[in-house]
């Protein structure tokens, strides 16, 4: 793999002529996903050798007071994650700067100027990117002291910086539309790199090649033979010391706008024309586009929105949500939610696509359930112990894809068993999936934006989101509550179980 | 699922008003057959409790002198294979009666009558088997005997006795015939069981279950979405001590006639409109039709002959098919033969059907490859790596299915790799399958003839073959020499790789 993709990477670069001189600019650099992604990607890709001969990652914050400090903060948060190999983290270690940032500090912006050219001093660096990952009430204002103090364009030859942020984008389509168009004024849209991370993940990336490579499963994509889709993405944690955001944001804009909608769209999409990002990300705007035009009929029927209370396993009392620090005792905030959605084409008219996420559920699992249709059963050799075909497409924590059939049962007259046919890519050396981070930095180096979230994704899935927010308001949906680290309210189940139909997740325990 | 199975029985049974009462008269009882098969199927049954409480055996044959003589190499026989249960071995053995039988010597016949009768004393006798484990030379002899001498009414209630052969039916459609008429003087076709020992084979009795209670494989099952339907059946064995018998049939005779249409026959047959073994066998009998009805144009582009030469393995040298003991140093049979077939209809017009089969070939498999047709394969992921789409029933020595599918290579562009989904009936617990023979005489006993040829479709199987055999003759067909242990001829490689196409067997290696 390491030689295929340094062989991509220079024909890349040779094509584009860009010479191997990479900045990664981390604001946010002292915290949580620096230290538990993006530097273990970065060591990672390091091993592998799949960055470019020269980088320098120039590291961010506050928390530190010196360069040793920080490499030991690092060198510690990989040792507990990995066994490190000395020689790469020297090298590693080598290449990263670590500078101490106000964001409000305007001379820090003209400090960290110098160091970008100090850094470049003999060199042209033909690829910038400043990666923000930081709270999201800051990416307007970090952006524009990266252009006001002039580091965009520095030591570039007509090349420009990139910008990487992580979700929320927003917290409704207003303040998406805003922060786009703050954003808009120094990067163009295609520098703006806006990160879903569970794009990186193997099996969402292999979703289109499941499809479209597969005759017999691209023959059976569509409504007269797919009965239902299901997608749900289980959490078995609780808010964390996120309290603060979580409260404000709950399960719909957390989990459902971007990484579910994402998953979405990839899975009902129609084919796209060819493989390119444009392309690609034009066919997924469709989904969302007949996504926000649905009208649902009895939205309460369409709907279950949860909380979790506490719950005692073992000796150990888990909180309920609203004991959990900095949540109010009174929150009405959404910590799970279940929903059944239409799609209004020709390819999925009248198929439900139900999709469940949560806090604090029993057990941490994410796939897409595909649920043919029961009508090519023959007849006769129904109610004899057969269940559906079922593609199941599991994403974490094993990824690897299964199809359920219908089996003889041995010595049976006519009895049938439903049994699973298993292929696991998390269990096979060759599928030594990369972690999302590695393949996200990797795409950034090389400008490939199929795994980010353009900005007319964004817009309809908050255009979505928000008529969806207001229906829920408007209709004053009940909050059902269930205890912590249990299979989330009996209603979610209701809501399936009123279609003659049940989750897959539970159902294939 | 002995549970069951008792239950089942019991209820049949009773429907059919038969007291469990049953005895098995089994011709041949000292062959290889009754030590190898037929009495550790009994074993195996008593052991699960599902045979009728009561029940004889009376095991006729000529080598040995005594009941304890015959009880001790039978016990000898079953402790070669099995852990043997003395328990058990006991109950077998106080419901074996060997008896002493010359098959020309008429006294013998009235003598056997005694026992008979002697062995139903006082109890009716309501169920009577009678099973030719003989060379076929003798079933109509034996059968006419036992009219003769009135053994097959005795101690009956309006029922008959039940005539169970081995194949080969025939040598062509006219010896077939005869026998046919022969035994119809005596036993009506529905009394008349021909085993093809393949049928109790437990992914054989799966083919209908997989295809018809699959709504994916049952919508995908047509010459739209089939590209080619492969069946081999490669044995490593080579004729052993059958030479004489072998070197007069072929394996066209040997094995096509019977197991691989058979299979051919549930593999592409319409669908039955009920379960009854009539309507199946029906439907099995418009492809043999359809088959006979074949005109193939380039008859020696359909055909491979083989037959197998010495090698030596290691430090062993492998005979060569002449050189096998009873076979003329000059001998014309095949040891070995690869057909491509076609069927007449409308669902598989123009799909071809590779069939393949032969002695001495590297590895003992049996198996069924259905290859989807890959025009569904959207284009621009063509020519990145993928293979077809494959399901592949396994039939021997590994029973289970795999469906064969494109998945992403992680960490490449776009890359793809085919890879096998598994799910192994032999190697669950569940799926522990009964031995064809415990399948085979369980359904005798009930008098179900699902798994049992009926005579149509051995007179269109015949047909079909004689026909091909003449052709054979006519274009004088030239036959291959392969190395003993080898693949087979290249030869039979050819005939697909003309086609763009590639065996299975060999390219899943």
């Amino acid at each position: 793999m390491n030689a295929r993709l340094i062989k991509k990477l220079k024909q890349v670069e040779k094509e584009k002529n860009i010479e191997n001189y990479f900045q990664f600019v981390l604001f946010g650099g002292t915290g949580d996903l620096a230290h538990n992604k993006l530097l273990p990607a970065f060591y990672n890709m390091l091993k592998k050798d799949i960055l470019p001969d020269n980088f320098t990652i120039i590291a961010t914050g506050r928390r530190y007071d010196s360069q040793e400090e920080y490499l030991a903060a690092i060198k510690n948060s990989l040792s507990s994650k990995l066994k490190l190999d000395k020689r790469i983290w020297q090298l590693l270690a080598a290449n990263i700067e670590y500078f101490e940032l106000n964001f409000k500090d305007e001379a820090d912006f003209l400090a960290l100027k110098e160091v970008l050219k100090e850094k470049s001093a003999g060199e042209k660096i033909h690829n910038r990117l400043f990666y923000l990952a930081t709270a999201p009430g800051f990416f307007t204002e970090i952006a524009e002291k990266l252009k006001k103090f002039d580091l965009l364009n520095l030591a570039f030859e007509d090349r420009d910086s990139k910008l990487v942020i992580e979700k929320p984008f927003g917290s409704d389509l207003k303040s998406a539309q805003k922060l786009n168009k703050n954003l808009n004024n120094i990067f163009s849209e295609e520098n703006i790199f806006r990160i879903d991370h569970y794009l990186g993940k193997e099996m969402i990336q292999n979703i289109m090649v499941i499809r479209l490579s597969n005759p017999i499963f691209r023959a059976l994509w569509k409504k007269e033979y797919i009965d239902n889709i299901q997608i749900y993405l289980n959490e078995s944690e609780g808010v964390k010391n996120r309290g603060k955001y979580y409260d404000d944001t709950g399960v719909i804009k957390d989990m459902i706008q971007n990484h579910m909608l994402q998953i979405l769209s990839l899975i009902t999409m129609e084919e796209p024309d060819d493989l390119s990002a444009q392309e690609i990300s034009r066919k997924k705007v469709e989904v969302f586009k007949e996504l926000a035009e649905i009208n649902l009929d009895n939205f309460d029927k369409h709907i279950v929105r949860g909380q979790y209370t506490s719950s005692q396993k073992e000796d150990k009392i888990i909180k309920a949500y609203r004991e959990e620090n900095n949540i109010p005792d009174d929150s009405m905030t959404s910590t799970f939610i279940a929903l059944k959605l239409f799609l209004n084409n020709q390819r999925w008219q009248d198929v439900p696509i139900y999709i469940k996420s949560g806090k604090r559920l029993a057990k941490k699992e994410a796939a897409i359930a595909v649920e043919f249709n029961d009508d090519f059963h023959q007849s006769y050799l129904k109610d004899k112990g057969s269940e559906s075909n079922l593609l199941l497409i599991k994403i974490q924590p094993e990824e690897g894809i299964s199809l359920q059939f219908n089996t003889r049962k041995p010595g049976s007259i006519n009895k049938i068993l439903p049994v699973q046919m298993e292929f696991c890519h998390s269990c096979e050396q060759l599928f030594n999936s990369p972690e999302s981070y590695e393949v996200l930095i990797h795409d950034m180096i090389l400008g490939d934006k199929t795994l980010f979230t353009s900005w007319e994704e964004v817009y309809y899935s908050w255009k979505f989101i928000d008529k969806f927010m207001q229906k829920c308001e408007e209709e004053n949906i009940k909050l059902h509550q269930y205890p912590a680290l249990s299979q989330g309210p009996k209603a979610a189940d209701d809501l399936l179980a009123d279609d003659g139909r049940q989750w897959w997740d539970k159902k294939l325990k």
